[in-house]
């Protein structure tokens, strides 16, 4: 249950001072910054909706607001680049620094190296000055200039150093366990009377964040998972029995999965975390694999790497204290290879391939505008959000509301109804799991 | 004014026969089949829409019925595409063949050549035997296979070959133009007794179709867009007061100069139908201009084949009915170096190399959503309806309300105020002009 | 040492036909298809050359014959592709049956289905009938579409099998060891007084094979593989003490490894099965590598498969006779790890990744110029021998003569010492390994 | 005809100094620095060769030196890139840095902006110190970082700015003229007593320079032409009677054109200016264009921009030099619609897009292999000299041996022959062009 007050954007104060830039326009349906978005945009829900009592819930629209809260004379703001690499890094970065520059008149803008690690004085990392010279062709570059680490410092050594340092916007580009870092960092701030403005750009190849449709790197990573598999297609139509295994990333959502499966048109059975699938037995997916390679001749597999951990094992946390996953990959070839002995298994596993290198052009639009819309925020005193993405438009979402869940794919939902669609696979396989 | 009943999709009749999958699910938020979507999200709208007479605005929700109109046994099906070429045509060609044959299990299936040429005998173009084997490869090519042509054939002819082929649904894959055409057909249809579903996908590459969020083909468009306004970054820099200038597709929308504008970070100026902008005299584009090559040496400049069309001449239509427009790339070019005479400067068109190879990933899936979500209104009954995207859901949207009104850059919209961010070009040119 | 007489290639009978297309031009330096090429062109030993007995052992230059030894009327000609995939075997198919059709007149081309299984009747493989119109797009895929499997098949059953079918001309697509195998076949061809024609093209996706400079797919190869070791590179920089780690294909040779790292400027370092390499100790890789982490922060290793295989066990060999090797990537990646504990790897393995996908337009114009060389060479009744390139141009090479030796990287070469330049790795690392 | 002293290479003086990397390795027939490799080698032409009088024509083999000419801690370096854009000159500008400060040791490294305009003092371009950090990534750009222009300025005021600033080694990056006034500068700094040394990086995206068989960049070129065609062949196939109309840069050398041709498998016709045809006539190409269109229903031409000068008209020549050529392409589109009134004719002109962007993995690899045998060369005290390749080799050549001659498609020759093979277009048209 979603509720009118969870999707409230907290402010640091009244904005005073007018912005050089002026506010978002908002002639008819290109919606304004004043103005505030349905969570339920369904005619059938609109009765009971407007039935009860409260509000109804609602987003924040993104955008540029006629005053601004800080001063940008006198602002000075840090980045930090956490988890994970994801395409588009640089650009947001770049778009950060770009848009506080020249628009704001924004000066001094730092970046901390490698995480959160660059806010704790005992790792020695000195923070890079940010100018436009200095980020003008970064995002040709995959990665971050800045560096990434995974995991929390501590947040009193955190506001220490960015106290001292006079720092007023820290933005911060993470994922699930880097917002909610942020979270901490910024009610620490406030009880050390800290005039902090914490706003964060959700980062996650998987596409499991909450209220942020489209992550941004998500489309170059299954543009390039899209490959992978077309190389495996090619490679399992090229034997006798041919099997071409993929491995995707997707630790709890198989978006990457889904969409690379739709993009290529060859797959035959896509295998997400979020579907349970009977392997063995009779109607389980050897039996079904088995008939379709003595029909066909070749199949294609994709399955992403959160599938099936009830068969493999491991142990212990990485430290983003995400649980660890055991290799379903492998653990796949060798149950066909057993079952199938005759087949001809070729193995893909992408890997850090998918994520390395640049954005695709529409990943760097999305991550100019994605930088644009939190500098936006920041200058207007917003803080403890990020911006999301909901139903089309770009929002200002509070952290606690996205970090209550993740986003993952609906198996009774039109994307996964797309999925069966293309591939062909038995829709009875599995219930929807539990996510 | 968007009225209520305008939105309403037309039925050919009520559905009987139990659809051979079953209906699109439709749990919590993924929107079901059987739902209707909100046509203005505002929270600030609601009050006033609630309080008046009848019902709000709303979109059918686009996807799989339970029970279908038609009896794939004996449907019989046809694929026309019409106009300029697309990126991805031959992935909706194929996603249309595909899930019209598997999952419903149509077996007549049948392409018209050139447009709608191939549906009038006397042109002597026979229709192409659509069969899975026979698709199953081409969206690895551009273009269509079907091939194409511009502008109309009479209503009777169509209707009088389709009826003695015994065609039960066509599939309209085209613009504006094309849709309207498609409309005349049906009427015509009925008007003769036929029991024909008329659907359209609409092509557009330059995104100006009416609640169509974003085209197929378009990202693609874009994605090829950008590199020549990269390459035309890099001409321009080599040179001492280099400019580079990029002709860019867009006759009345202007959304692939402002997206590849957006992609390339590199772009100073961009000029679109939209926006008017004062070329000369004080305060103009070429006095700014010469600014900028003064105190940077170079710079980059984007317009889109519709812009300034007061200063080119041109006369007549083409085939489509389309205004044939007036060259504006080369009068830019001589207006710059009459003005700024030590410039050097590099013209750029990359005119169809933006549209004629293959769908990136992205516009794969897209592509392939859309045909089957065609497939399932055809096979449900429902006609003269094309499929669009509204607030980032997949609709049924009735022909009539699309081909009131182009789909434009909104000058005061967010689209647009984020390239005036990324260009820094003056956001006080030219009042939004009238579209 | 190389003797004339092993550069002769084998020759069915003399050529009657008049060619219906001519030979091949040879105006002054482009050297003409009745003139022959010195094995060896360094001036310091022609000195040598002239003065000994009996001639200086040259090659035969490839092209078209104004004579040729079979009627194109009733030629048969079948193609077969064996082993792993490479990119560009359906280009090199597409250019045999288009030369040979369109530029010959040859009607009658098959193609063989799973290597040699397809000349066995026992698999029951029916041929592919082999038609311009089949081919004439199937370059825009990766793969083969005829298929391909490992190992021999007997002798005697593949001889009968052709000679049943009336085939004059086989083309054998493979490496070294599907190359032994059409020599053995067409010695038992001869045998059994059977009229064919063995023409090989070569293909080696690690480039190992003598007297051919640049086998086709392998500029695809190392460009894939580029971007492989760029992703690397930005995964390696955004961690403190991160390594990237990549293993690229070179059972034998480690051409893949030294192109790829030439082409990426970002690779400190190389090591390929030609040169080995102290891992550890005083001076050596662990050592050098631990220093670069301390003063640059990050580092890129580069390792081809057949690397250091005195460290990692393996038994038996695959069905092409190959001895499988042991897998050197995750060795390295723990040996590091072991040595250098707070170091960050990310290994990546693009395995199949460089040969799946289709051939860029560079090897495409290699695959089709081969093709045509392969067809002017049988139409002139040549047989035993291949396509190879030495100093720049296209020779006919007897096969005896290729396989004798393998190509490798030669350690005191200009190659290597390209690759030692762009690394900085030490150059006193290991003597040359004996090959 | 060659003359052996044509080829011998101009030093500046003895060389003293020990190398800090030893000179490159030669065994066997990785042929060694201290080597010369046959100009000519034919076996048939050896009998004429070794018979007469004098020595025979031979290159010097390029590569590292034992000892050199150059002190590198007291060397300074220049590097020029002069004339139009190329794929690969930031690659070429990096390996100078890189091998000049890593591999020997020179600190003393500058570029100068804007081609030869930067070492005239009147027009105030300072130079660019160029350092391994500011170098390292600028091969993911295209373009060049130390800008280019056309023509040369005055020998006198050049030379006099190199010795104020204590010059040794300039390199210069450019085509034909470039290098010519390159020697007119080494020439004059002679006269002045000035120990400089001028080396030349044969730069032409034509591929038209003597004893360069393949110029860096043109892989790059091509591989984007080819995409041009692919393009248009897709317009072409979508329309009745549609004409693909691709018009490609070449202006005295038609090897872009026969390249992309060859790589793109669908060109019906490739007009080049070495190769005369009858456009209009009998048998001439409308005609056979017009047959086709009838028979196939469409049909790609490619024309090199210097093709048919004798039709269009144009005066007075570039900044280089370069005589102006008239705008074959819409010529031919007019002809081409005059004559065949129903075809419909797509016309594309990728220009500047096929040399804006970066190279290509194998262009990369090229120019770190020219540049650092540039820096050897320079080094050693070689001047007056470009690097070349020729059999598959590096070379150092004289400049002026060079320059005598354009380097040409031969319509006599095998490449010529081979694209007649891949368009089926008739051998008889036209006599080859003088060139």
């Amino acid at each position: 249950m979603v509720r009118a007050e969870d999707l409230l954007v907290r402010r640091l104060g009244p904005c005073e001072f007018p912005s050089p830039i002026g506010k978002t326009g908002s002639v008819k349906h290109g919606v304004g910054v004043d103005d505030r978005l349905l969570y339920d945009d369904r005619l059938s829900s609109l009765g009971e909706q407007v039935d009860r009592d409260g509000p109804l819930p609602s987003f924040e629209v993104a955008g540029a607001h006629e005053k601004i809260y800080f001063d940008p004379a006198k602002t000075r703001a840090g980045i930090v680049t956490c988890g994970g690499l994801c395409p588009g890094l640089n650009d947001v970065i770049r778009g950060l620094v770009m848009v506080l520059h020249h628009r704001y008149g924004v000066r001094a803008i730092e970046g901390y190296r490698y995480g959160y690690e660059g806010l704790n004085p005992a790792f020695g990392h000195e923070p890079m000055v940010l100018t436009p010279d200095l980020v003008e062709s970064i995002h040709k570059d995959g990665g971050t200039i800045l560096g990434s680490s995974r995991g929390q410092q501590p947040d009193d050594v955190m506001v220490k150093f960015l106290k001292e340092r006079g720092v007023n916007i820290l933005f911060t580009i993470g994922g699930d366990g880097t917002q909610r870092g942020a979270l901490d960092l910024s009610t620490e701030a406030r009880k050390q009377g800290m005039d902090l403005a914490v706003v964060g750009l959700p980062k996650t190849i998987d596409n499991d964040v909450r209220y942020v449709e489209q992550s941004f790197g998500f489309q170059t990573a299954f543009t390039r998972a899209h490959y992978a598999i077309e190389t495996a297609h090619n490679e399992a139509r090229a034997s006798r029995k041919g099997v071409g295994l993929v491995k995707l990333m997707g630790r709890h959502s198989g978006f990457i999965a889904a969409y690379a499966t739709l993009a290529s048109n060859d797959v035959n059975y896509c295998l997400i975390p979020e579907v349970d699938v009977s392997l063995e037995g009779e109607g389980g997916f050897v039996e079904h694999l088995d008939k379709r390679l003595e029909r066909r001749g070749h199949a294609v597999v994709v399955v992403a790497e959160g599938f099936g951990q009830s068969y493999v094992e491991a142990e212990g946390t990485d430290k983003s204290g995400n649980k660890k996953l055991g290799d379903i990959g492998p653990w796949m070839k060798d149950l066909i290879s057993s079952k199938i002995p005759d087949a001809s298994i070729k193995y893909v596993d992408p890997s850090y391939l998918i994520r390395g290198l640049p954005a695709t052009p529409h990943d760097s639009v999305l991550c100019f505008r994605l930088a644009a819309y939190a500098v936006h925020a920041a200058m207007a005193g917003l803080t403890d959000m990020l911006v999301g993405k909901w139903h089309g438009r770009f929002l200002n979402v509070p952290i606690p509301a996205v970090s209550r869940q993740r986003q993952c794919v609906d198996p009774a939902g039109e994307l996964w109804f797309s999925v069966l669609e293309a591939t062909g696979q038995p829709r009875a396989w599995g219930a929807p799991q539990p996510v």
